[in-house]
This record gives structure tokens, C-alpha cells and sequence, in this order.
């Protein structure tokens, strides 16, 4: 198989991504979102704040790439819902298992760029992936607050698990992590998450 | 309205890309695909791609944040279908209208760099632009010759109207060009496009 068609393979593959459902609703409340559009407003969301992040001049490109990707293991492995502690018992080996084989499906040189990408996303342990994660935590608390709060009422959210959860918003962007908190406080007035 | 909350604000409107519905059906063929995941893909391929492009060394940042904006306007003017010449007419003058409702959502320097971006993608006159414009075009035909010519069945699309509508991918990437030659071939074939 020549690289035009390998890539082309894995185009067709991550379409899957469109019908993975995560838990957020979308605003008009219709129905619940994909990850495959979520993964589209998280890069949109990074190209307009990245002047939040609290490592100015970073490698905005590499935070877009991982956005892009970030998600793509969950054609295999599903999209794990961040409250649910069971659930992420075994998510980094159906996850790991996952990023093998669709980023394997790409010619060598793609499959390597990839991989490391979402290994640096999952490592946590650079500026763009810490920027990146702020993003993918603050961006459904933004969503539940505009669509009545639908996922965290129907799991019975608290306000102290959604502050514990998305903690990690401060070590990408102290800026997000500051409106994070007052979306907390307003949706725990409105009564969508639980005191 | 400071600077956080105007994007905060445009964030929240752009979430309805998700809602609108262009002609193409993604390739399980349970329903048609929408213009935000439809961006995602765009710029995932932009990423792995981008060597194929007739221009070496383009701007790629650039090409990711033409296609994750290029959309945008169809908020509030809606999915032309490639193939509707009347649809065509107006469309100009609707998504003029859209892009400065929409981008004017932004603070300035913000708005002023996606309307510079949405101008340049129309224009057609870089070669990131091109480029952009190419895998727009490459991606619905993709998609339909792996979704049983769904979309083109349904309106009756010829061969030839396939070929002259697309025949402007050749000025972004000739590689894929050949490749939408193929793709038209192999429809034909199958019958998804009319002789």
C-alpha cells in the first residue's frame, strides 16, 4: 500500500470519531456531542486563548496537532466520562492498545509524529500539554453550564468533585482556571451541580 | 465586555456549527455530516497531508486555521451543496454578512485575524488558500465514494459535473487531484455517479 493510500485508510478509519458520543450536550440541548466535533471547537479554542496560557510563545501548531488527536484512541476505546473512577481503572491500556493500532495504520514517519504527540498529551508534562488539557477540561464545563447543566444533573454532579476533577486547568492556564471557577459558581446557584 | 468573555461569547455561538448539516454522509452512513466535525477532519488532514501540497514548505498553521474557521458563516448562512448553481448566487453576499456578524463577536485583534483568514481562504490567491480549498474539495468526495454515493445518488450527480466542480484541487495539490480522478473513476464504476 503506497503512503497516499495508507493515509488515506486512516482518514476513512477516524471518520468513526464522529459517532463516539461523549457525555456533554451540545447548547441547543438536541443532543448529546461528539468527539470528533468537540475535538474541531477544542483547536478553534486554542488559536483564540492562547494568550491565556501560562507559558507565553508556545508551540501553538504542536497544542492544534494534539487537540486534533487527543481523541482519536476512543474509536476503540470509548470516550471515558471524567467522573467515572471505575472507568479509568484500565483507560490507559485500552488507550495505549487503541493509539497502536489506529496510529499504526499511517506510514512510518506520520505513525511516529503521531504517537509522540499523544504520548506528550498524555504525559503532561510540557507547556502545549498542559495548555491542551486546560482546554479539554474547561471547554465541557462551558458547554454543561449553557445547556442547563443536562450532564452533570443526570450524574448528580457535586460542586466539589467538578473543582477536584478539572483542578488541573491552573497548571495550562491560571486565566481559564479562574473562569472555570465562576462557571462552578453559577451553575451550582442555577442548582446544576449538587452542593 | 472583557476580552475573556467576548470569546467566551463566540465560543458559545460557534457551537452551533455542530447543528448544521451539509450533504455529504459519513461513512457508516447513519446521517449526514455536520460542518464541525466536517473542520476537524479537514485539519487532521491538513496535518497529514501537507507534504502533497503543490507549494513545499507552506504555511501549515495558517491552513489548519483557515479550515477550522472556513465554516464559520454557514451559522448563519447555512451549507451551499457544491452542485446547486442557484444556492451559488447569493451565497457571497449571505456569508459576507455572516463573517461580520459572527467574527465581529470577537475582540479585535482577534476578529481582525479571522476575517483576514475567512478573505484569504475565499480568495484563493495564496498557496495555503489553495491548498485549504483542496482538501474541502477532496474530502466529500472521500466520503461519498465510502458511503455507497449516498449524496450524489440522491441529487443525480454526473461524472462530469463531478470532475468540472472539483477540477480546482489540481491548483492546491495535484497529488490529490489524480487521486479525486480516481475517486470519480471508481464512483462511476459503482454507479454512484451518473455516466
Amino acid at each position: 500500500m503506497d503512503a497516499m493510500q495508507a493515509r488515506i485508510r486512516f482518514i476513512l478509519e477516524t471518520d468513526r470519531l464522529k459517532t463516539v458520543q461523549r457525555q456533554t450536550y451540545i447548547t441547543d440541548v438536541s443532543r448529546r456531542e461528539n468527539s470528533a466535533e468537540h475535538s474541531w471547537h477544542l483547536a478553534l479554542m486554542a488559536i483564540l486563548f492562547n494568550d491565556m496560557a501560562n507559558t507565553p510563545d508556545l508551540d501553538l501548531l504542536k497544542v492544534v496537532k494534539m487537540l486534533l488527536i487527543h481523541d482519536i484512541v476512543e474509536i476503540d476505546a470509548g470516550d471515558t466520562f471524567a467522573y467515572d473512577a471505575k472507568a479509568h481503572e484500565d483507560k490507559a491500556e485500552r488507550e495505549q492498545a487503541a493509539a497502536q493500532r489506529l496510529f499504526g495504520l499511517l506510514p512510518e514517519a506520520q505513525r511516529e509524529e503521531m504517537l509522540a504527540l499523544w504520548r506528550e498529551f498524555e504525559a503532561q508534562e510540557t507547556p502545549e500539554a498542559r495548555f491542551a488539557l486546560a482546554l479539554d477540561r474547561f471547554h465541557p464545563m462551558l458547554l454543561n453550564l449553557h445547556s442547563q447543566g443536562t450532564a452533570w444533573r443526570k450524574h448528580g454532579i457535586t460542586r466539589r468533585q467538578a473543582l477536584e476533577r478539572n483542578r488541573m486547568i491552573a497548571d495550562g492556564s491560571e486565566a481559564l482556571w479562574k473562569a472555570a471557577q465562576q462557571i462552578v459558581a453559577e451553575a451550582t446557584e442555577k442548582g446544576y451541580l449538587a452542593e
